[in-house]
Formats: structure tokens, C-alpha cells, sequence
């Protein structure tokens, strides 16, 4: 059993003003990394600005995040944060603005080409990183990793480093308020593929899984009883911690082959992240079914389902998605998937016909 | 909620010869701290020999650890450490070779007069900790806690700081085969006692809760389950890693008053520190009940007993000890106790009358 995780994690009702002190620690002069309107709308910025006034901390804005940002805007944020002679990072979002922060945070101290950034032996020298998440999904507030587009690969790319693991994590549920249903879900969906891949995982150890039992648990009974198309605010707050929880299981075992899949409807077809996954999940555990049914029921247990059916159900009326590919796509994002690093982190080898499947039984094959 | 522990955990069958690499982190010059016979004995400062030396890096030892370890010899140790130059320190052993390294640890880069040691603001400069801990109690590898003999104050007090964390901790439970049937029943007291007070603090919150409930059940299962006075190796095994969770709820916790109590046991009375808190335990929890019944069935079913007669009985069939003290000492002690700052850190406020009832149940009053 291994286990590491050094951010320290603070959950609490208006947890940015009541550890102002906290900020002291990381420098004078901040640079906050978040999209151009949710952290304006709902009030995360604000309480940042404020906090760092009163600790008379300096800051500048880079909300130039977009979704699955790619490589080019890590550097352009770096060197903003040189121009500006940044001290510490504090990342407000979701997966997007934190994993950009992250590589903001490393850039700015250390010289790293371009075509080498998702290949390196990284120095321990980066920027102290703060997280604020405001989405129930990445975990990336306790996680080592930060994902980018690589279109080099033609896939999102993942870099993993001990010193990319935040300084803090502050998560305060009121910022999910005017968190919108289809983000809430896809999100949550996203946190429940890391709790389950996880599992999965050869790394896992009996302390993780019993994380991940509770993050399971957390969003079977917020997310996975759905009544309406609507999540009410405590709903949300626990799977903001569901979210979390999810996260430190990833940061010691991984994921497996389902976000290997996943990236490539998120490359090729624009897929949302969490949405991605949650596309193929049910056909995933179907494939997994044949190696270890009672992984399978247990699953469905811990979630409060009946069964895999009703599990699939329950992520059709969540996400009603949909989409088309072409036979010759799924032969592209089978290769791919089989190629990425987490596929042999599974317990299970899950054969080619395994993969095809998924993409076929998920997907409108044209 | 707030959760910290920044100590990189590796537990797994010969884990100091599976990462040497580890160890160059952490710079060209060790000091082995051990008591004089067990760590030799059971094989541990053996493997770490030879890890170092695999690794190219010089090692002194400082052997001198005894129970209860007090101020003058950290002091000792931390000259011993200055003398060679020390880059880290490896502590190998129980709660007193491991709170001592870490107290060497600090001594070693900073300058703090004896008299304010316990209580002062420690700065983050201390040689790096790798603790290897050969009992199944005191959790002290996955804490910022050195616990030492406080002559001034008659008892044992704690020095907390977030730079007390190891960097390292490696749990093989190999090095426990020659732990006797009396150490490790009261070590793993010890960390029964660390559970359940977690599970008692008002810092307490559900994600600690849960790493606590695992202990309990863990210790319930190897150890509160006696049909001989013997303790199998793989039972062994399994309470190091309990010992280790409940050390993780401990260090975002801190203890309750059965810690505050049976410190004066052993201060006054000599008794081994894990003893000490099992033989007020019962009584503890039959305190406890009159708060809050539910908690105490509830913990009972976690351990696999069916009720608290059912425990005491176990742990008097465990422990076989007694103590008579007098009326006075039982005031004493009772004053030290609610002065001791874990009284305050319970979610119920017991009162005066209750800890001198622990005492008197517990012990033989003359």
C-alpha cells in the first residue's frame, strides 16, 4: 500500500475569508488562473480579492481559460506570471483552470521547451499552488496531474508531477450555486469514473478503495436517484466532497482504460470530459462484468442500483446524450485508447473486441 | 473539514531494500536513530545499513533511545547529529525512537533553550524525518507529534508542528516478529485509544471518521478476538497498519482526555504508555455512554463485541494489570488531567466527578 498526498485540504462554509492567514504563507503577490465568467459570477473571485486585500497580498488576473486548454495558453500564462513576478498561483474552476494553473505554476519557474513539456523529468522548483474548485468533478485540487490538449497526439495528455500537488485546496459549496445542471451531472460523472477506475486500478489498496466505497456512495445517493433535471445546492456540496474524495484515490492509483476512451470524444468530437466517460460507462462495466461480476454487483450495491440496466438508465435520462461515429472512428479511438498509459493500469486486460464493443454499444455507429 | 498528512506511506514486504532510490532525496549523510536492542534484533537497522549503503550514503547511529524518552536527550542527540553533519535522519522503532528523531530532527537546525521547547514556534528548517516504525501504536510515522517526558510539568507533553511530518514513512511488518505478546497487545491499545479519542474530537468529520472506523475494526479483529495469549504474525501485520490509520485521524484530530489521563499513569506510575490508556478505557467509554449511548453500541459492533462489559473483559484478559493508588494521587491526577489541553478538544465536556470515577474504577484506590 502506498499512499501520498500533501495538499492540505480545507472544506468549510466561507473557507477563502476564514483562512486569510493561510495565504500569508505562499508570498506577496498572486496570480489568480480562472475563465472569463463563472469564478466572476459566483463570487469566488470576489472573496479571493478580498481575502488577499486584507492579507495585503497583491494580485493579477489571467481569465483567459477555455475548456481542455491546450499547451500554447500554459505558456502564455507563465509568461505572464513572470512579467508580473508572481509568488504563488491560486487556480479558480473546474479540471480546465486548475490543470492550467498548475502548468502556469511550473512554467514560470522552470525553462521547459514546448515539445518537451509532456515528457520531462520536472525540477521540484514551481510555484505553490492554491485550488479553488468550482465543479463537482476533476479532483485536481489533491491531485499531481494536469491535463491539456496535445494535438500533437491528438488526444488530451496528462503530466504528473509530486510537485504539481497544490499547497491548498479550499473548497466552499456556495460557489456552486449557478453551477448549471448539465455541468453539474457531467461533472459528478467525471468523479464517479475516477472513484470506479480507481477501484479498477492495480494500484489500489484497501485504504483507497474505502475512499473511493465513500465517494461512490456520496454520488449514488446525489446523483444517481434523479427525480427531475434538477440538483439542489446540498446535493451539490456533497458532491463537491464526493469529487474530492475521488481525487486522492486517482492521485495514488490512476485511472484505467475508460478515460483513455473518453479523451478521444473529447479530441475528436468535443465531447465534454465528464460527459465522455459517462457515455461509455455502462458498457465499460459490462466488458468488466465478464472478468468480475460481483465487482460489478458490488458496484451497483455501493451506488444503490439494482443493476447495470438500471445504471445505464439512470446516466441516459441524466446526460441524454448522443452521438454518431464512423466504423473507421472506432477503429482510430480503439488503437488509441489501447495505446495510452492507463490501459495496463487496469486489473483486467480487457481485450481489442472489449474496446470496439464499448465504442460500438455506446455510440450510433454510421 | 480539514484533512493534512503530507508523509509519503509505503507499506510493503521489504520496502526499505524496494526504494533505495528514496532515500537520495534526501541527501549523503544519515543518523539511524534506535533504541539499543530491538532494531538490531529484528532485522530493520540491517536492511537500512544496506539500503544506505546501496545508495552511497554514510550512516551514524544514535542508539541510545529509551521509553519515555525526556528532553536532555534530544538535546544529546541533536548535538550528535551537528557533530557529523547529518543531512536526514531515519528513526527506527516504537513512539520514543521515532518522536525522538524527530525532536533531533529539529534541535539539529534550530537553536531553542531547553526551557522553550515545548512551547514555542518552530520554524520550517528541520533535517528530513523517515520513521520505521517496529510496534503497532503510536502512529508517530504519519504525525506531527513528538511526545516527550516533561520533568518540569510531571508528564508527557506533545510538540506539534506541520515540519514534524515525515517525509517518509516505511511500515514492513516483518519487523515485528520478534514484538512481545505484552508490546504489542499495549501498543496496539494505543492506537485502539487514538481511533476511538479521534472519533471523539470536535475535529473529527467524516472523512476521518471513516479512516478510524477501519482501525477500530482492524484492531477489533486481530487483536480484541483473544484465545490465547499470542498474537500471530499476520494479525501482527494488519495492526501496523491500524496503527498507522488511527495515526492519520490523530494527526487531524489530536487525542481526547484518556490520552490526558493515562500520561500520569506514566509519568507517576512507570506504566507503558499504550497500558496506561487501556486500563482506563472501559471506564472512558462508560463515561462516554452517559453522553451518547448510541456511540459507544455503535463502536462496540465496529469491534466485534457485544457490548462494553464484553470489552473490558477482553482487554483485562489482554493486559492482566492493576494498580493501586491513593485518594490523593487520584485528585492529582484528575487536576492534570483537565488541565491537559486534549480535555477541551472532546465533543463532550466531561466532568470532574467522572474523571475521578475512571480513576477509581479503573485502578485499586488503597
Amino acid at each position: 500500500m502506498n499512499f501520498y498526498m500533501p495538499t492540505k485540504v480545507i472544506m468549510q462554509d466561507d473557507c477563502v475569508m476564514q483562512n486569510i492567514d493561510l495565504f500569508n504563507e505562499f508570498g506577496k503577490k498572486a496570480l489568480i488562473v480562472c475563465g472569463k465568467s463563472s469564478a466572476y459570477k459566483n463570487g469566488a473571485i470576489d472573496d479571493v480579492k478580498k481575502a488577499l486585500s486584507s492579507a495585503a497580498i497583491q494580485c493579477v488576473i489571467f481569465d483567459k481559460v477555455e475548456n481542455n486548454p491546450g499547451i500554447e495558453l500554459a505558456y502564455q500564462g507563465a509568461q505572464f506570471a513572470k512579467t508580473n513576478e508572481i509568488d504563488f498561483v491560486i487556480a479558480i474552476g473546474g479540471g480546465s483552470a486548475m490543470d492550467l494553473g498548475k502548468v502556469i505554476a511550473l512554467l514560470a519557474r522552470q525553462n521547459i521547451k514546448k515539445e518537451n513539456l509532456l515528457n520531462t523529468n520536472y525540477a521540484s522548483d514551481v510555484l505553490p499552488i492554491i485550488c479553488i474548485p468550482t465543479t463537482v468533478g476533476t479532483g485536481s485540487e489533491v491531485t499531481q496531474y494536469a491535463v491539456l490538449t496535445n494535438n500533437e497526439a491528438q488526444t488530451k495528455s496528462s503530466i504528473s508531477s509530486i510537485y504539481l500537488f497544490p499547497k491548498l485546496a479550499l473548497l466552499d459549496g456556495k460557489y456552486l450555486k449557478n453551477l448549471p445542471y448539465s455541468a453539474t451531472v457531467n461533472t459528478a460523472l467525471d468523479a464517479l469514473s475516477h472513484a470506479v477506475e480507481s477501484m479498477l486500478s492495480k494500484k489500489n489498496s484497501d485504504f483507497i478503495n474505502e475512499i473511493s466505497v465513500q465517494s461512490v456512495k456520496i454520488i449514488g445517493e446525489c446523483l444517481l436517484k434523479p427525480k427531475e433535471k434538477q440538483i439542489p445546492d446540498n446535493a451539490k456540496k456533497k458532491l463537491l466532497y464526493a469529487s474530492m474524495l475521488a481525487g486522492i484515490s486517482i492521485a495514488n492509483t490512476g485511472t484505467v482504460m475508460l478515460h483513455g476512451m473518453g479523451y478521444n470524444l473529447t479530441y475528436f468530437k468535443n465531447i465534454d470530459h465528464g460527459l465522455a466517460n459517462a457515455m461509455l460507462f455502462a458498457e465499460f462495466l459490462r466488458q468488466i462484468q465478464k472478468f468480475d461480476e460481483k465487482f460489478v454487483d458490488n458496484l451497483m450495491s455501493i451506488m444503490g442500483l439494482a443493476n447495470l440496466n438500471e445504471f445505464e438508465n439512470t446516466i441516459n435520462f441524466l446526460t441524454e446524450s448522443d452521438l454518431a461515429i464512423t466504423e473507421s472512428e472506432v477503429e482510430l479511438y480503439t488503437q488509441k485508447a489501447m495505446n495510452a498509459k492507463n490501459f495496463s493500469n487496469c486489473i483486467y486486460n480487457l481485450p481489442k473486441q472489449s474496446i470496439q464493443a464499448i465504442f460500438k454499444k455506446s455510440l450510433t455507429v454510421k
